[in-house]
């Protein structure tokens, strides 16, 4: 076995911000057209360098005035001036207002020579060639005098303001068309594992392929911090390929991520290149998750060699890369960027269950929130389905910080969530339970929900714990738990084949290369019901029966995954719905109907979100019509 | 004089929201690569189509055994297996894990047949061809089963759904390169008027041209709130041409919204378009500022005719403008991208002033906020400078509603502002009084500055009543207010000149076109008072002096535009600074030295941004450097 990299002397996080504060990755300021300026940070102060407006203005539509001919000027006993022409907006006026006369003039036009206030012409009388005047006006009224809304010379926006909307305003009026802004920090991605495959491209998962998960994910986490993402082809594990990658990178972006392999050998790839050719100023940090982490600096290529950039080395898998960005490389390239950090959203909520930790670092616990109406606070629980599953990405709405020596957290006690960002959308309904077709259509039309498919025992045992609303059950469960039923429809079920045979006995009996589901699942348990009736039949026992089926063990997790199977040629028969066999193309054996169930936890049943559920069921004869087999009894 | 359109029947808030509401401008969905998806939303429901991973995965760097094999191993007494092959990631096991045998493998690699669990590498020691197992493990320990994190036909994630990087992570992981998202309503952006200019084109203020303000103001807040702006030429205030150019928008946009000119006339021809080509629903709301708003339909030229867009039209001036498409529009154009609605960031003030009001409609008051570190709430002032004004876009911070029967707001009361983003930065310095180069660069150190150059006099005048925390003052104020000084420098000032003359007596006695500062300007009063000693000298009055400069009463509002009317050609000799005269490359004529102090509320004084602006001035040497004619004595 290869030497391998420890992580075993792990710096505390502090040293892991100072590490990468240490780092240059603040590019060179630059010049953008106004229309691309928008969420870009002003690079240096912008004074006006004209008047606005640049003249006297009129503010109202009226008659162009000396003020002094209007004194006296009343409703009952006007003043009569003599109207000598118009200037309207966008001329140069070609009047003079002498005394005794006046001139037409339009909102936003030049206020013509000799005119020193504007009479509105609401208070004017037009008497055909002569106006009455039925105020009085002193000078300046309604009129903007040049400069006054801001004048040459004056201190416009100051340097590391954000441009919204309203600054992009006065920059108009100033008439800048080229904005100065601080610079995008690149950031290049390098992913490197032999396993890694872009999404969309073929996968052979008999090969131990996986989609590459961290080059999206940490692309756009850059995009959001402000940088600019430059996506790398896979490096591979090799070094020679890795070095030219690393550096090629290096060349051309202000910091360079590597992410993407779980494998040590990939980890000491990394190591070699950085130690060669850069400096490792950290390596592993006291956090959880995410411990392997690596700081630097990396050469530039030789021909090219424009000094050093920036290195951080990522964790392989996607939460603990997520995490350790967010936590540590996010700000960095916020600061690079020019941007102010975030105002971080927090929630303070109720922790629904005992947590155990005694693990000596930092944990960023993955937490999912759930709204209340009936409590203060909003019920927080633990997301942990361990590092390597990207599922925990979503179902998790923000981390709670636990402390090296905190040993547990209470059910019942205050924690405060960190959320993933301000605009975090928390759940209204938490379901768990059975994987359903027509379920995931009826969730459709629940304003914000989450569900997760654990499976029918395991869905009544969290509905008893009083974490989710509600839990979706099939099959016999063998559980005694005091719920609501909220509704229930029925779904066929059976074998899912590429060719016909000849029911359960063919599956026993013949040579059928056969996918079963998973003991979570409410449909296995109906399965096993039924495997117990023919074995009942048959005088045997059903452990008899499995036995012979080539395939009983191999069990998969989700309802279409046996479907799949047969569909890839990987076996002759799944189990499955009819649903799925005629959406996916293939031929079904039916052997019986199973009722799946709505149950709602006793005290949540009036939530409106739960409603929502229901009268979606109510409501559910388009997702029916979409799906064979299934009734709503 | 034409007939004018008036907003007689205004409509209230709600009836504005409803017209906009009925209108439709939501795109049809649309797929995009998942590179570009960030920040958009699901059009529809995301199911897995494969299993992950798609393979029962290691999750340790270790030996793959069978479990059974390892029970009873301890430290104390290992189980010694044969090694008979290695997997890494990425490969096909090409071997198969009998009973007593075991094989090395590395993180995320396919589990080989035979085997059902890890023993991480930690727990293991390597005598060369067999390994010592120091710990047992149960099936499926250290393992992930294929479709554990997410199996084929589960709901992975629902419409609706905003795509963070996490959404991203769990779609690359499902191999997703397409994705189906909501599309983004094109929003036409017609700016009228025959008066607006582009930013970056020549401006002639003397035929009344402004810079269009509205056009790019709007596009950022259209993109601000997900839709994407297309901006149109400019109309001018011409029937055919406008009609033409509403038109093509319809043609090509889902929303076209009208902005820009102020003048009566375009309204009328915007209205006559409106009423030939499309319908109107609604004209006028009863709000502050914002009054004329129109709402309708528009017709797609007859040629290329795809029915109808939603119209929306803007009042003219910028911050009207922008109320009413925050207020009104953005809404919409969220709902019609999918996106929900912003968290509102709001926050409880002190409200600094008495405020009457009495409109009988409802006022969208803009205000600036002041952070307080001695007091629980910031304070809260309004801005004012007119619905014409386009600094005020910049001086507020946020709105305070004030309901059309509220008569007054007080001082001392509590005001709740809803600030314009979540991301507005409060101020931490509010300074107010005269315009000054030097101070500008001072004002670059300090962390979050707003700065209100409103002269010597009325910046004493507001620092008595207790808004800001400083005042700039130079040149004689005839005020006694009580402040604590902070610190002082003096500026060389004269006349800013194209050829050299000479001093004050050739700007009274020859023919010299001269351009003044405005009576708030503490440089005007000490122009004034060195007017004074010269009428002393010659035994006159100042008035008679003043009389025989060209141009005395001819006042601007900042430091730099008396300099850039000479520099423009229109004066011989304008009021300014040696600093600003060097600046633009003209010549000077000194007429002294005038000292511009730094005054701070009493109660003020102590703050930390008070601080480091008296930081900034004490390292005010490259400053002073780039200043001739400034000293800090």
């Amino acid at each position: 076995m290869t030497e391998r990299k420890e992580f075993r002397d792990l710096a505390p996080p502090e040293e892991a911000h100072e590490a990468i504060a240490s780092l240059s990755l603040t590019p060179p300021p630059e010049s953008v057209p106004l229309d691309d300026a928008r969420g870009r940070v002003l690079a240096e102060r912008v004074d006006a360098t004209i008047d606005v407006p640049g003249f006297d203005r009129a503010s109202m539509d009226g008659y162009a005035v000396r003020a002094r001919d209007t004194f006296g000027a009343d409703e009952a006993d006007p003043e009569v001036l003599t109207l000598v022409g118009t200037v309207h907006a966008g001329e140069d006026p070609d009047v003079e207002v002498e005394p005794g006369t006046c001139a037409e003039i339009s909102t936003g036009a030049v206020l013509p020579p000799g005119a020193d206030a504007v009479v509105m012409v609401e208070r004017t009388d037009d008497l055909g060639g002569e106006i009455a005047i039925r105020k009085a006006v002193a000078p300046g009224d309604s009129v903007m005098l040049a400069g006054a809304d801001i004048a040459a010379g004056s201190r416009a926006l100051g340097p590391g303001t954000r441009l919204t909307p309203r600054e992009i305003g006065l920059l108009s009026a100033l008439g800048v068309d080229e904005v100065p802004v601080c610079g995008t920090p690149t950031v290049g991605i390098v992913s490197t594992g032999d396993e890694l495959v872009r999404p969309g491209d073929d996968l052979d998962p008999s090969r131990g392929e996986i989609y590459d998960v961290n080059s999206q994910t940490i692309a756009a986490g850059v995009a959001e911090a402000g940088g600019e993402p430059v996506l790398y082809p896979h490096a591979g594990d090799d070094y020679e390929e890795m070095e030219r990658l690393l550096r090629e990178a290096a060349d051309e972006c202000d910091l360079v991520l590597s992410s993407g392999s779980t494998s040590a050998s990939a980890v000491d790839v990394i190591y070699r290149v950085i130690e060669e050719r850069g400096d490792l100023l950290l390596h592993g940090v006291a956090v959880k998750p995410g411990k392997p982490m690596l700081v630097g600096r990396l050469d530039s290529s030789a021909a090219t060699g424009t000094g050093q950039s920036a290195y951080v080395g990522l964790p392989g898998y996607p939460v603990s890369a997520l995490t350790i960005f967010r936590t540590f490389v996010a700000p960095a390239i916020r600061r690079a960027a020019g941007l102010p950090e975030p105002r971080t959203a927090t929630l303070t909520g109720e922790f629904a269950v005992r947590e155990r930790y005694s693990e000596g670092r930092l944990r960023l616990m993955p937490v999912g929130v759930l709204e209340r109406e009936d409590a203060d606070l909003p019920l927080v629980y633990p997301v942990d389905k361990g590092s390597g599953a990207t599922t925990s990405l979503v179902e998790a709405d923000g981390v709670v910080e636990v402390h090296p020596d905190t040993e547990y957290i209470a059910a019942g006690e205050r924690v405060e969530v960190t959320l993933f960002s301000p605009d975090v959308r928390v759940p209204r309904l938490l379901g768990v339970g059975e994987d359903d077709p027509l379920l995931s259509r009826l969730l459709d039309r629940v304003d914000a929900p989450r569900y997760l498919p654990v499976g029918s025992r395991e869905g009544l045992r969290r509905l008893r714990d009083g974490v989710p609303d509600v839990a979706v059950v099939s099959g016999p469960t063998g559980r005694e738990v005091e719920t609501e039923q909220l509704g229930a429809w029925t779904r066929e079920w059976g074998l899912v084949v590429s060719d016909p045979l000849d029911g359960l006995d063919s599956l026993v009996d013949d040579d059928v290369r056969f996918v079963n589901r998973d003991r979570a699942a409410g449909l296995r348990s109906t399965f096993d019901a039924a495997l117990d009736e023919l074995a009942t039949e048959r005088g045997e026992s059903r452990a008899a029966l499995a036995d012979r089926i080539d395939g009983y063990d191999l069990t998969v997790k989700a309802h279409e995954s046996p479907a799949r199977a047969v569909l890839a040629g990987k076996a002759d028969a799944g189990l499955g719905l009819r649903a799925t066999a005629e959406s996916l193309g293939l031929d079904f054996v039916s052997l019986g109907h199973e009722r799946v169930v709505v149950h709602a936890a006793p005290d949540r049943s009036d939530k409106p979100a739960v409603s929502e559920l229901v009268d979606a069921l109510a409501d559910s004869a388009d997702e029916l019509t979409a799906l064979p087999g299934y009734d709503v009894p």
